[in-house]
């Protein structure tokens, strides 16, 4: 087994902090975004989409999309359960949380990025006025979940999940793009601070 | 158990047709999204965000995401299964083709939709050049998706499974900012025929 990925990219970095709080460890493969390895016919037969991370299995298997890679290691080893065991209702609700981080705050954090930063201005078609739409965006959305974790340890209830990874690793890459977690929202940053200082936050 | 959603909605259809494919009955509490009732105290109570489809449990418990309501009926009856079942490989492949279709071909023609059609132009602040360009995005996935399906009978693999139904919800709902499946990719005709004419198509 290999995992192909990229040490900036953040959906690379949620999958290794999967692995870290799984205790697994995986052989990586670094593709270089820099150079656009990732765009090259070679990089595509793996995965079409041109984009990291992506799981290679022994029999030659290829899975991308970072969550579908940590659904299979939620299966392959269970405990301890990031997203939601047995139990119908806990896997929906985690599920749920999942998503709202992904679409509501990783997802308009990267398409600042891709739509405002300069890294991305020779590579695509940037929408500056969408882009810092998603700030708008992002940062009500971050206020909403402030409000959230006013009663709550974590993202999707008193236990750790992969909803906390998604939220973490967008907000962590929107340092890039100027987002930061401070006192004005204090349960965010209690909650940042707490997944901060997990051993896989280094992951 | 009660579901409250909107007929009109992609993702309140998503729900329907994954319930029609394992043959459960829910009842149903309409919301009317014209008349703006998902963004009233009363209904945020239920979601915060506001959206259709919620689940209503028993115990009082809310799922929102159509995504987190299929789960949970995924695992309350997993037959037929539909999210690749107890297979880590199997169910990772289809999380993979999932978020392909849901982030490649269904968020794009409906993010055309929301900047670019007159039912939002009073709603919220729309973005018409970045609405076309995700046009032109979504109408280049729908070409790959149809190189994909030369050489298989459904998104995933060989089975019928949630990556089909969310491809379906995102082409059908396409049709009212003029997305149309043609000869011009046959393989995706072929598809579309298919999956139009499961009885689940009318849900």
């Amino acid at each position: 087994m290999k995992l192909h990925e990229a040490a900036t990219a953040p959906n690379c970095r949620r999958v290794r902090i999967f692995l870290a709080e799984k205790g697994i460890e995986v052989p990586v493969v670094p593709v270089d975004l820099g150079s656009a390895e990732n765009r090259q016919d070679a990089f595509r037969q793996k995965n079409p989409m041109g984009r990291v991370p992506v799981l290679e299995l022994d029999d030659g298997t290829f899975i991308a999309e970072s969550v579908a890679i940590c659904r299979y290691f939620e299966q392959l080893q269970p405990e301890p359960a990031l997203m939601g065991g047995d139990d119908p209702a806990e896997a929906a609700r985690i599920e749920m949380w999942q998503r709202r981080m992904e679409l509501e705050v990783a997802l308009p954090i990267m398409q600042v990025f891709r739509n405002t930063h300069p890294y991305f201005a020779d590579r695509i078609q940037q929408y500056a006025d969408y882009g810092e739409s998603q700030r708008s965006h992002a940062t009500k959305r971050l206020a909403w979940l402030d409000r959230e974790l006013a009663d709550r340890e974590f993202v999707a209830g008193d236990e750790y999940s992969i909803a906390d990874i998604t939220a973490q690793i967008g907000i962590d890459f929107g340092r890039v793009t100027k987002f930061r977690v401070t006192e004005e929202t204090p349960n965010l940053l209690r909650w940042h601070q707490a997944v901060s200082a997990r051993p896989s936050a280094k992951a």
